[in-house]
């Protein structure tokens, strides 16, 4: 399982504040921690970027190549921001993403094939709403693949993110199950490893006392490794989910144990 | 998941000394520790008792009743030991256990019909081995099921132990991943849905750092969780352990989700 940062996000004050000033400082200095704590990938999340998406997205991408080589996601609705990314990426990029709502698909979708990246396809349907139940969860990795083929683009690149939803919905604690069986079935149903990646910090999000927050991430990020998770999105600065994230990988990626990789 | 404490076994100096000198208060307060430390049974394993087997088990199983009502397992090699636990037992037992080996097929199980109690059966070949491989499992699970029937013991009795490996064993890791899917794979090989147990201390016995021991525990129960084990075997006195048990509840059993549960 690969651990990727959701620290960079316009969200944060930091990083909306940086941005507003164009001070690469306080960025840089927040993805060199990212990657000391463990980050082997990193996020931009800038928003959708109403204004200057481009000059935005390119000064988050050289403002993280200016400190690491690893691979960046694109985490924005906007086309023209994930476009002048791709092109401001001397590394790997994976777009972060799209799904069955059709502006999605005409517009960042044919993105993937003109720079030959990787993308993450949201299992959410056409209105970008989390599915009901298992069966539609199914059905729409199968028209994910579909207009990866319509659109040209090699099916390998794709990578689904089932969607955790937080365990205060309604429903919350059955669509994560539900999660799980997915990951564990997408292969069989696609007919090839199709990778996944899940955001971890939508479990907790909301109201919650920390502690229990901490234990809840520890607790399904295994059950999420077990069932062949090959990417965890999530704050890389919560150190015991961190140490969680070595521990399945020295459980489940290894073949040979030692005490000292884990 | 129900937890079960595996706290009270003779291999503890405090436990073998109070046995020795039929001293039931060190015993009685330990187990009224596991209780309020979260035990919901209590295994009670004196060894192979080669010395005065039944009056040991008497004393213990009576020194247990005499603080808790809770459900005893009877862990023990000797079947004159388990007999005698039966007799002795007020509330629920649970035989820990049999497996292929002839002797334990025909003075153990026996046992499970003369009292109509649950039975434990280990998942390991009749040298009591280990199995090398996922399909040797299989077979063997098979196997139980049939001695069961062979005994006269209905097969709802059963409760499989797939005997989790220790991680430092050679074949640790990958033993350890077809126990996963093992469990999650047995009710549709029985046909029914057939109730699991492990050994969670088994996983990190020999040698070993403490605090990484404890991050292998808390990472490989909810895996074990996932895939639907239902009775974790472990030393209650594990408070992290302990916790992340309850989480899996949380997330795995429970359909309407509270903090406050967690």
């Amino acid at each position: 399982m690969q651990l990727i940062a959701d620290n960079l996000q316009i969200t944060r004050p930091v990083v909306a504040d940086a941005v507003e000033r164009r001070d690469p400082l306080p960025i840089a200095d927040l993805v060199k921690r990212c990657v000391a704590a463990g980050a082997e990938a990193i996020d931009i999340n800038p928003g959708p970027l109403k204004r200057n998406p481009r000059e935005t997205m390119r000064f988050l991408v050289e403002t993280v190549q200016s400190v690491t080589d690893r691979p960046i996601l694109l985490d924005t609705t906007n086309p023209a921001a994930i476009e002048e990314g791709l092109a401001a990426c001397r590394g790997t990029a994976i777009i972060n993403g799209f799904s069955l709502e059709r502006e999605k698909c005409n517009h960042i979708l044919p993105l993937a094939k003109a720079f030959g990246v990787d993308i993450i396809g949201y299992l959410l349907d056409p209105d970008s709403h989390v599915p009901t139940d298992e069966t539609d969860c199914f059905a729409i990795a199968l028209e994910l693949l579909a207009e990866m083929e319509k659109a040209g683009v090699d099916r390998h690149r794709l990578i689904i993110d089932p969607v955790i939803a937080p365990l205060i919905w309604g429903n919350g604690i059955a669509h994560n199950r539900a999660v799980l069986a997915l990951i564990r079935t997408l292969p069989d149903l696609t007919g090839f490893p199709v990778r996944t990646i899940a955001g971890i910090s939508n479990l907790t999000s909301g109201p919650g006392p920390k502690e229990k927050k901490r234990l809840a991430e520890t607790t399904f990020l295994p059950m999420l490794a077990a069932a062949g998770l090959d990417m965890a999105l999530m704050n890389v600065f919560h150190e015991e989910t961190v140490r969680t994230v070595r521990a399945c990988n020295g459980l489940i990626r290894q073949e040979i144990f030692s005490w000292a990789g884990f």
